[in-house]
C-alpha cells in the first residue's frame, strides 16, 4: 500500500515519522506548499518524495491512501477529491468545519467503498483505553458527570477559535466513553484579540438522563492543565495528563442517596476509600492510530476512531459555535 | 461591647472561639436550638451563657451586636429583628436568599444607624489581600479573565444548592478584586438527587469590556480543588488554596497583540518569564474579620467586607438561579 | 485513675487536651515551671490543678500515672522518682539520653511492677499501622531498604542535636516495621552554629542480611519533606507524610534477579505495575496512644510503643552520636 | 573538522544526532561492535559511515576529534590511543575508572597539545547555569550544605555500581558550583544482587569550613526523584529536575545566629520569605556541550566541562569506593 501525506508542519512531522516506520506500507510522497520543507523531509524520511502541490498526491494513481494534515478549512475539498480519485482518507481533527460537509464526505466514502477515518489520536492512548475498559466493565457505575479542563499558554490559531483547536480531543473522548446521546449544547466564549476569534471558551453538553459534560478551554493560561474528572455513582476517575506516569487515578469514592420518609429530606451517605492507579500502556498513540488506519483498510473493518466520531465532534462544535454567537443560548442537537 | 452569637454548629464554633479571644469585647450569650450544644459551649467558652432560643439574644438589651450563623433562610427575619432592636449585625454568607431582602436590611441598618456586615471570610486571608495589592498596584495589568474551581466531596446541603453554598466565596473575591460592574450572568447546573437541588453548577459572568469570569462548583468531586486563575495582560496569578504555603504564584507570562497590516491577521507575541511566590500573611482570617466587625462599630467606619459586597453576591446568585431554571439563558443584571 | 502531666509547652498542650478527653481517667494536675502557663491551663482544662513544681505531682499520693513532657535531660530523674513513688510513667520521646539510664529505668519499672511506656506517637498513625499490616501480610516481600528524609526549617534545640530531635520518629517506625536486629551504625553530621550542636545529620544502620536503613535529618531545609521509602522484593512503599490524604502509595514495582550461566552476569527483570493508595484511619494518633497507655495499665498488658522500643531508639541514637564524634566510624551495636 | 563517534547505544544516539546537526563539523564515522546498529545509523544520519571496529576511527588520519561513548572500562585505552594518534578526545562521564589513568591522560593531552574533555552534560543545562550565576552573584550567601537525591528504578549496570553510574552528574555539579576543595569522603552502599555491585549508595563529602555535601543514589526506588537542595546563609535553592518547567526555586529563607551573652545559648532568628522561580534557558544541554567541544578546539580555549572536572569526579568516586569497601571509614582526599 502506498501512502501520501499532505501537510508537513508540526503534526505532519509526527505522521511522517510514524507512517515511515509502519510495516506493509510505503510512504511514497509528502506534500507541503512551503518548498523549504523538502530538506526536513530528506533527513526524516529520505525514501519519500517531496512535492509542493497537494494535487500531485491527490491525483497520483499509485497512491492508495491519503493522510490530510492541513488547516481544517481545506479538509473538505481535499478529502472529496481524494475519495473521488478512489483513495482511502485519514483526516486530522477536526474532520471538517461544517456538519453538512462531514455528512457529504461520509456518504461519498460509502459510495466509493473507501475508508474515511478521522484521527482522534487520544482515543488510542493507554489512558483513554484504560478508562474505556473501566467504564465498560461497570466498575465506575452509572456515569453522572464529565468535566474537562484543557488550558495553557497556547498558539493563537489565525483561522479557528480555541474550541475548534482544543475541544475535539475532549469531545471525542467523551463520545468514546459515554454511549448516551447528547440533547443540547450551551457555550460561551470571549475573544481578547481584535479578530473576534475566541481564546477562552466553555461548553456544557446536556443529556436527558441528568448526565452533564463540561469543557473549559483556553489559550491564555499561565499553567498547563490537562485534567478530566469522570464521576460515576460507584467510583470516580481523575485523568491528569500532565503527570508523567500516574495519569489515571480511580477513586473508590461515592455517595448513596437514601430517602428519609419522615423528615422528607435527602440523606446522603458518603464513602471515600482506596485509590487505584493502574499501569498504562505506553505505546505511542499515533503509531497505534496509524496502524489502525492501515489494518482497517486491509481488513475492511471499522477503525476505532471512525467517521461517526468525527461527525459527532463537528456537530457539537458547530452547535457550540452557534450558542456562543447567541450569548450562550441552549442549542438542541 | 457585648456580643451574642446565634448558631453554634461547625462554623459557629469558629466564631465563638474567635470572638471569645477578642479584646474590648465580651461574648455574653450563644444560642442554638439544639440544647445538647450547651456542654460544648461550656468547655469552649465557660464565661458565655447558653440559650436554646435565638430570641433571648435578639431581645437582650445588654447585647450590642449579634452574629448570625444559622441557615440562610432564617437570616432575613433575625437580622431585621436585631436591627429593629438596635443591634449591630454580622451575617454569615450568603447574606440572605433574595435581593429584595438584602436591600431592605441595608436600608433598615442605615435608618437605625447600625452596622450591617456580611462575613466573607476569604477577603481577610493573606492570599486575597496579596492578590488585591498586586492588582491595585498595576503589576498584573488589565484583567482579562477570572476562572475559579471549587470542588470536592462535600456535604449535600438540604436547603441550598451548591452555588449558594460554595460560590459566595469566589464571587465575593471577584467583586473585591475587580472594579468593573458585571453585565449579565449565565449558569447551568444539575441535580443528581431527587430533591432537585443542584450538586454541580457552572456560572459565567459577562462584562462589557470583554473581561469574563467563570465558576465551577461541585459537591461530587473525588479530589479537592480550590484553584483560581486571574489573567492580566501583563502578568497572571494562580491561587491554589490547597497548597499549604505556596498558595499564590505570579507568572510573568503574557502575550502582546500586533497587527500585521499586509496579511491582515493577528500576530501574537508570547512571553513566559519568572515566577514569583510571595510570602503571605498567616493570621487567621476569621480573627481579622471579627476584629474588623468590632473596630468598624467602634470607629464608625465601613468594614472591608461590607453589605454592598453581601448584596452583590446575592444579586449574582439570584440571577444564576434564574438562569439555571431557564436552561442557561443569559440574565442581564 | 488520676493522671498528672509534667511539662505544659507545645507538646504538653496536646497531651493535656487528649488526656482530658479520655474516659475512665481524671487529669488531676499539670506542672510547668513557667507560672504564666496557669491561665492557659484554665482555659484548656479548667478541672485540672496547676502547679509550678514537678515534685508536687511526683509526690502526690493520689496520682496513679505521670506523663513526662519535659526536656530529655530531665527524663531520667523524674521517671526514677515517679517509679519509686509507685506511679506508672509515660515518657515523651526520646526516652532518655543514655542507654544505661534506659536500662536502669526499665529494671526499676519491672521491680515496681509499674508500666513504663515511651510515646512514639507515629506508631499509632493510620499510615504506620497500614504499613505494618502490609509488611506483616507478606505483600511487600523481603524488605531490602528503608530510606527516610525528615527535613524542614526547624527550631534549633538548645540542648539536643537534630538527630535526637527528629530521628526518634523514624527509628521507632523502622524498629516497629522490621524485625531484624541491626548490626552497626554510621553517622555524620555538621553544626552550623558555634555551640557544636549538629543541625544536619545522616545515619546508616547496617544489618547482616544486606537490609540497609538510611536517615536524613535537617533543621535547615527551605522545604518540608517527610518521606519514607521502603523497598521489598515484591512491592515498594512510599510514605509521604506532607500529603494531606494520599500518604501511602504501594507500588507493584520490583526486579527479579536471574543468573545467566554462560555470560556469568546478573540479569535483572524489571517490573512496574499498578499503584495502590489505601484509605487510612484518621483517628488522632495521640488519642490512640493515650488510650493505649491507660488501657495497658488497667489490663496489665504491654503497650504497642513499649519501653523496649524506647530503649532501642536510645541505643541507636547513642551509637550515632559516637559515630559522628569519630568522623563516621562504624559503631557495632 | 571531521568527527568520529565510538559507541552507538542509547547515549551515543543522542551524540550522533547532536554532532550531525553541528555547523563547521562533519560527522565522518560511527563505530559500534554490534553490526546490527548500522541500519539505525543509516536512518538517523545517512551521511556518516558505519564501522564495527573502534580502531577504524582511532587510526583514521582524516578524523580530527573522537567522541568516546563506550563502557567506562574501555575509556583509558581508547583515549590514550586517540591522543597518541593526534586526535582531540571527548570522553563520556565518568572519565575513567582510576585516578592514575585520568592523570596520565591529562598529561598526555598536554604533551600532544590536544583537547581532552569530559562530557558532564548537566553543567550545560539551563538549571545548573542559573544556579551558578545565582551563587556567583553572592545572592545565596555562604553555602552551608549540598544535598542531592538521584533515585529511580534504574537499569542495573553489569560493570559499575550505582555511584559510578549516577553520582558523576551530582559531583560534577557540586564541583562546578562550589569552589572549596573537599577534605574527605565517606560512603556506604549495599548490593542486593549476588555480584556484589552496589545498587544503593550514599556519599558524604566533608570540607574544612563546615560545608557538607551528601548524595543519595539508588537503582531500586519505585519513584523517580532528581532533587538537589543547596543551602546558603542568605537564601536556599531547590533544584527539582523532574518538574517540567519550574525546576529551580530560590527560597528567601534563612536563619541568623545571635549570641545571648547571659544565657550562654544560641539564639536563632528564622526568616521565611518570597520564593522566586526563574525562567531557565531551554536549549538542549547536549547541543551546547557538543558546540563547546568543537569551539574549544577551534579557539584553543578551555571548555566549561574540562578534564580537571573529570579528574575530580573520578577522585571522589574512587575514594567513595574505598570507603564503601572499608565499611564507611573516612577517606582523606
Amino acid at each position: 500500500m502506498n501512502i501520501g501525506i499532505i501537510g508537513f508542519g508540526y503534526w505532519g512531522t509526527n505522521l511522517v515519522r510514524n507512517f515511515a516506520n509502519l510495516k506493509d506500507v510505503k510512504l511514497k510522497s509528502v506534500a507541503d506548499e512551503r518548498a523549504e520543507r523538502k530538506s526536513a523531509l530528506r533527513s526524516l524520511c529520505p525514501a519519500a518524495e517531496f512535492t509542493a502541490s497537494a494535487d500531485d498526491i491527490l491525483s497520483d494513481k499509485e497512491i492508495d491512501a491519503v493522510v490530510i494534515a492541513t488547516p481544517v478549512f481545506t479538509h473538505y475539498d481535499m478529502a472529496k477529491k481524494a475519495l473521488n480519485n478512489d483513495k482511502h482518507v485519514l483526516l486530522e481533527k477536526p474532520m471538517v468545519s461544517k456538519t453538512d460537509q462531514a455528512k457529504e464526505l461520509i456518504e461519498l466514502a460509502d459510495r466509493k467503498n473507501k475508508l474515511l477515518m478521522v484521527d482522534h489520536t487520544f482515543l488510542y492512548t493507554g489512558a483513554v483505553q484504560k478508562m474505556k475498559s473501566l467504564i465498560d466493565s461497570g466498575d465506575i457505575g452509572n456515569i453522572k458527570y464529565f468535566d474537562s479542563t484543557r488550558i495553557n499558554l497556547g498558539l493563537f490559531q489565525p483561522d479557528i477559535n480555541v474550541l475548534w483547536d482544543l475541544a475535539p480531543h475532549d469531545i471525542s473522548i467523551l463520545n468514546y466513553l459515554i454511549k448516551e446521546v447528547p440533547y443540547s449544547v450551551q457555550a460561551t466564549g470571549v475573544s481578547h484579540t481584535n479578530n473576534g476569534i475566541e481564546n477562552i471558551a466553555y461548553i456544557n453538553i446536556n443529556y436527558n438522563s441528568g448526565f452533564i459534560a463540561h469543557f473549559s478551554c483556553s489559550w491564555t493560561s499561565p499553567v498547563k492543565i490537562r485534567m478530566m474528572l469522570i464521576g460515576g455513582d460507584k467510583k470516580m476517575i481523575l485523568f491528569n495528563d500532565v503527570e508523567p506516569t500516574e495519569k489515571i487515578k480511580v477513586y473508590d469514592t461515592g455517595y448513596e442517596l437514601k430517602t428519609d420518609e419522615d423528615k422528607k429530606k435527602v440523606l446522603v451517605d458518603y464513602r471515600t476509600g482506596d485509590i487505584y492507579t493502574p499501569k498504562l500502556d505506553t505505546k505511542e498513540a499515533l503509531a497505534v492510530m496509524a496502524h489502525d488506519f492501515v489494518s482497517s483498510i486491509i481488513n475492511g473493518q471499522k477503525p476505532l476512531s471512525d467517521n461517526t466520531s468525527g461527525f459527532e465532534v463537528v456537530r457539537i462544535l458547530e452547535a457550540s459555535q452557534t450558542s456562543i454567537k447567541n450569548k450562550g443560548r441552549e442549542v438542541v442537537l
